[in-house]
């Protein structure tokens, strides 16, 4: 397929200047590292950039951090439909927009060629059965960006490429300026999600809450968490040195697994917890902390995303208990906006910069799948800014 | 313990008054029906009636129906203290109040003697963990009526009797006139309940939800669904003749467990129920339904009251179908608000009146508890007006 410039003929005289200006720095093609399903291995191919579309944007990525889910899915964990381009924790600055219109994010900016967003994972199309039903990360017409196999004039929807195409129906948000891009790569995934998962463990203000696992997700939650004015996070871990970075992240509390009930009751929660945020997809972690809920109680679970064989419940329990279970999968737009405003206002609280262990360029790809692999790697980057 | 009328030295004159003409009414000591744990076996006995402290209130009982959970502790499958008086479905009037004061009910409305009124089951302190988690029903310092054992003073709590005391922490309501005493008595247990159920299956206007058991909680939801403008109102029973009273009640289709899937296919319905109401207590009609909801989809559970098998369930199907589940065990003030206002405005049209097959004086209430084990009765009421 050729490659071209953005469309360009029908747009007015102010918006052709602008376009003519990130022409400027358009290639024809870019670099991207493509997971063809061959286990362990990323190519790095040439894509050409795409024509856009009305309401198609063009980004030129700055950085994507890895998800352990890219990390799954190049080590054949987990399936995903190829030749793709994995990555969806993405910062960017716009390089063209398609059509003759401003968009606007999700705060109602208006988005310009230049500015620096990140977006929700996946774009949806706002009419379906699913949007209708406030569940748009399941819209029947979404395109998840890290998740979709080639179709021709659309290669470029993920991270690890020096381009990004944008569809329309996705959310965008402008990021604040002083955001350091370790911080604000991983916002469109894991922040975001606990975003939806905290929104559904409300209300937390003033209650306890139990965070199963201290990775990304947890330690972000852990942080949360104390902005939502939580009195008692408690973050349990098998792992001492990431039960002690959760302190770190606003953590009041941490155990393990074994010690947890002894834990609750040195905290002076005799009753139980409020609210449980499963994210280590563990069935014993699970389990250990079911009999620890209060009547009442609210747990949300968001870790167990691999088929592992089922746990055994007594409905009865459920029932007498008024316990409440919610599984969150992805999230929303709103969350997307939750996690920005989380970040802008709360990174500097917490040590959010140095989860990103090592930066490397889209060059070192195979070398970053590598160490992304190591257990104390909470993300490794990589980094588009030195070509 | 001497029974007298209720306090009166200390009362303003209007008060008085209006305490003289209960005092006139009421007599020294009362009937009441009392279990004291012998299966099949309900003893008639005297019971003073108590000298009332500030904030009780006497009410003369009109009428009580049998809940299943009454049936289930006479024949030994449901352990209740003892000795005690049953029954919790309860229609009176107000004979006495206790201390200088003018109670107001849950829609502020004064109550006076003569008034006729229902109650929530469980009365609460309004203060403690529980209270102040939206969870008055599990209060620290509760009296549930129709399950308290005997305390001097404190025996009439139960509807099986002619008087019931009321406690502070008592939500009140009053009932509309033109209410039957067969529609009003299940409105403090199964309506009530329903409104609990369904108001955590929300929203349900123009959504499907899927109703697990046609009794007396079934049917209730499926008229109370539709009143909250589910269009698809989907009811399972295994007895036909169950099945032909939820088209009564509002069902726009109903199944069996084992037709089900078949059932929505052909209600339109390709993406599975939006919510469930499990109000059968029977795993397997939650394993049948469990496939069935749809991504982001709500299960209610509120019928597995007693100790059943374990049932198998992954987390990752939880997690990956964004799948709520939520235990209701009895209900809060605002609940039975919700009852008696929709049984107020809806109840002429569905045949709730009809739901009470027979009525019995207290005197036979043996011959009661046996026409209640008839599958076909879904309630048997005690009057006490003949006295």
């Amino acid at each position: 397929m050729p490659t071209t410039s953005p469309s360009s003929s029908r747009d007015s005289s102010g918006r052709m200047e602008r376009l003519r200006l990130s022409e400027a720095f358009l290639p024809t093609a870019c670099t991207a590292a493509v997971f063809s399903g061959e286990t362990h291995h990323l190519e790095l191919n040439q894509i050409p950039l795409p024509m856009l579309g009305a309401g198609e944007i063009l980004v030129k990525v700055t950085a994507c951090t890895l998800c352990g889910s890219d990390l799954h899915s190049v080590e054949g964990r987990r399936k995903v439909p190829v030749p793709t381009i994995l990555g969806h924790e993405i910062v960017g600055q716009i390089a063209a927009i398609g059509g003759d219109f401003t968009p606007a994010d999700l705060a109602n900016a208006p988005l310009h060629v230049g500015d620096l967003v990140t977006w929700a994972v996946v774009a949806n199309c706002g009419k379906c059965f699913y949007c209708e039903r406030d569940l748009p990360q399941k819209c029947l017409h979404s395109v998840k960006y890290g998740h979709e196999a080639f179709r021709p004039g659309k290669e470029l929807l993920g991270g690890l490429a020096e381009y990004c195409l944008l569809v329309p129906g996705t959310a965008i948000i402008k990021l604040p300026p002083h955001l350091p891009t370790s911080v604000a790569c991983p916002a469109s995934c894991a922040t975001s999600t606990i975003a939806a998962v905290l929104e559904a463990a409300q209300p937390l203000k003033g209650r306890s809450i139990c965070i199963l696992g201290a990775g990304m997700l947890g330690l972000t939650a852990c942080a949360m968490s104390r902005s939502l004015g939580a009195t008692h996070v408690i973050c349990v871990d098998p792992q001492p040195y990431r039960r002690e970075l959760a302190l770190n992240f606003g953590a009041t509390h941490t155990s393990d697994s074994m010690q947890l009930a002894e834990t609750l009751r040195s905290a002076g929660l005799p009753h139980g917890v409020d609210a449980v945020a499963e994210l280590s997809g563990n069935n014993a972690a699970f389990e250990s902390v079911w009999p620890l809920v209060r009547l009442g109680g609210t747990i949300v679970l968001a870790g167990s995303v691999f088929p592992s064989p089922a746990i055994g419940m007594a409905l009865e329990q459920l029932v007498r208990r008024q316990i409440t279970m919610r599984g969150v999968h992805n999230y929303g737009p709103r969350h997307l906006r939750t996690a920005i405003e989380f970040l802008a206002s709360e990174h500097q609280n917490y040590p959010f910069e140095s989860l990103v262990k090592q930066w490397f360029p889209l060059e070192q790809i195979s070398e970053a799948m590598t160490a992304g692999k190591e257990p104390s790697a909470i993300r490794i980057g990589i980094t588009m800014t030195q070509k």
